[in-house]
């Protein structure tokens, strides 16, 4: 092991993910030397603890990655537009976690358990996958690379913090007002019953919209699921639906992968749930499954159904594995398997994996 | 119209889908003449208005049945096989919305918009079905007729009402307390951060599980989603996702056609959401999808995504119609499309359904 210590830089600091980079890169004992905080002028004047010290949150500009030796971008895909070629420029690698560079031809997307030999085409910038993209794959590549995958459909249950801290708050403010007062019929009462149909009829539409002018998701997310995540494109899919579909080809290095999703937030917190069905050109049992996912990195096969063991976002929230469960037969195709994943969108979807390529990077420079 | 009146027995009158019954039977003006509420021992005493009239919660008996034309039962599939044949003999016609009776080959199972034609061959049951199966096939059927299915890919976002009125106060209840003291750190805080990102991490995991031994969902259901609806079968599918396969090929008399589903309960009080992908034997653009929807009985077409107009389950619950939208090209395989559909389980998953077989049975004797 390289005693050797290094400059790190996180953009985005004060964000829902940058805050989990610092966790993580204090959990993996990243081998830090110097750390630079940096943020928009929001974030003007505050101090972030990270291990015994204090560090000064500093405004994010050009001379802010002078004697960086890698820079941790979550800060949305204009500022990585912006200043990860500043970055590199300066001699700073760059693990940037937004949407900017992931399809650049010469940009390696990584995921260390799935491709991390791509990471030796870089030329000072690697793209972190899209959080979905990242927990689907974790998943599904042991089985492409056994079985090779011919198509894949998935659903999503993405939780709330894929959309940032604020959509965090949406929710939490949101239930309560749900709870408190918008239209919800306790159902203690409706237990009671006894009093009339009209008793009945818990739907907590809320009235208004989320105050304050923040409110970052499309629509009422308490006790709600919204079949929209990021914006509409011209082929009726959004966005995060094609990033799934273009960044899972790329990743498996499968440009004509046949791929389809459908992408939905639910009202939790933390940790994306995913329900995926793929079909093989080489058969692949239930049992062979198992066997190759119980040896996979990064994966946590919890599939005992009859005993009520299968994934949860509750428990794969806080985790770096991907949790895997719900592995079946589908009868519907020849070839065909089914699966459920739930992943931590925080860490393993960003966080971690963005810590887990730099710790690549200083391992083979 | 006929002006005669019918004697209505509802079986189960005190339960989440009883209780949606008698509000349809009154919304929709069922020409009722007498009225017999029928409920287990514990509902012993209470009384619920209809109308302008106050009606006495009978225990479930036999004789219950005597003199009634109509008996619709909610009150699961135990309680329909021993009473639905005594109320057939006494000469009642039993709409029944159990699973109890679904497959037998001499039952039929009806939702009106799709194969009403069924109806003729009854026996003395007709059997109603599961709300997932009748929110995703009103909106199929249509597309079935003008370009045969021959593969359904569902992916479900469960209400907990499917699980009766107990699953609604176990989300009510567990909301209450995970956003009250559970490990829920509020987001409030989170966006003030600044204070080190041990701050951060909000993961509502429930301690111990929801009290008073009752939790009829079998996991935390706030903050949370369960890969699991109904119990767990051999073939490692759960029997909901089971009953959607095998009521689908019933419905649409298509015995082989390929169905899988995965069923997901998710923290929403009313309303259940489904994403589907099928597969046609002839193509079917988007433009004649619309156009067919459009024109199909039992559904609302919600579909202008660019301007946020997408079928949601706050909008969906409390309505009779199939909320769908979210229409696109599947461009994963030759003549896909998918699609997103939200319905009011205990209205057109149940209550509503249930009574719409009962005005074609007294319409067409």
């Amino acid at each position: 092991m390289s005693r050797k210590r290094y400059n790190v830089a996180v953009v985005g600091a004060t964000g829902a993910v940058g805050t989990e980079m610092l966790r993580v890169l204090a959990q993996r004992r990243f081998p830090i030397k110097g750390l630079h905080l940096l943020a928009s002028q929001n974030s003007k004047g505050r101090k972030i603890r990270f291990g015994s010290k204090i560090y000064p949150v500093e405004p994010l500009q050009a001379q802010s990655f002078d004697g960086m030796d890698v820079a941790l971008f979550s800060a949305g895909a204009s500022r990585s537009l912006e200043f990860a070629p500043e970055a590199v420029k300066r001699g700073a690698i760059v693990v940037d976690n937004s949407s900017a560079f992931r399809m650049a031809p010469d940009v390696p997307l990584v995921i260390p358990e799935v491709n991390s030999h791509a990471l030796l085409q870089h030329r000072g910038i690697i793209a972190n996958p899209n959080c979905s993209t990242i927990i689907l794959l974790v998943a599904l590549a042991p089985l492409h690379r056994a079985a090779r995958i011919k198509r894949i459909i998935v659903a999503t249950y993405q939780s709330v913090s894929g959309a940032g801290a604020k959509a965090m708050f949406q929710l939490y403010d949101e239930t309560k007002r749900a709870l408190r007062q918008c239209g919800v019929r306790p159902p203690r009462r409706l237990l009671k019953a006894g009093r009339g149909s009209s008793e009945f009829g818990v739907k907590p539409k809320l009235k208004g919209r989320w105050g304050l002018g923040l409110s970052p998701l499309p629509k009422q997310i308490a006790f709600n699921v919204i079949p929209q995540v990021d914006v509409f494109l011209e082929n009726r899919y959004t966005k995060e639906e094609m990033k799934m579909v273009n960044e899972t080809r790329k990743i498996l290095e499968e440009p004509q992968l046949a791929v389809t999703s459908t992408c939905v937030r639910v009202p939790v917190f933390l940790a994306h749930s995913e329900a995926a069905w793929i079909e093989t050109e080489h058969p692949l049992s239930v049992e062979e499954a198992s066997r190759l996912l119980q040896e996979a990195p990064g994966v946590k096969l919890v599939d005992s159904p009859k005993s009520g063991t299968y994934p949860l976002p509750v428990d794969a929230g806080g985790q770096d594995k991907v949790y895997v469960g719900r592995l079946r037969q589908d009868e519907s195709i020849a070839n065909g398997l089914a699966l459920w994943v739930s992943g931590d969108n925080l860490r393993k979807g960003a966080a971690t994996n963005a810590v887990q390529i730099a710790e690549l990077l200083i391992k083979t420079p």
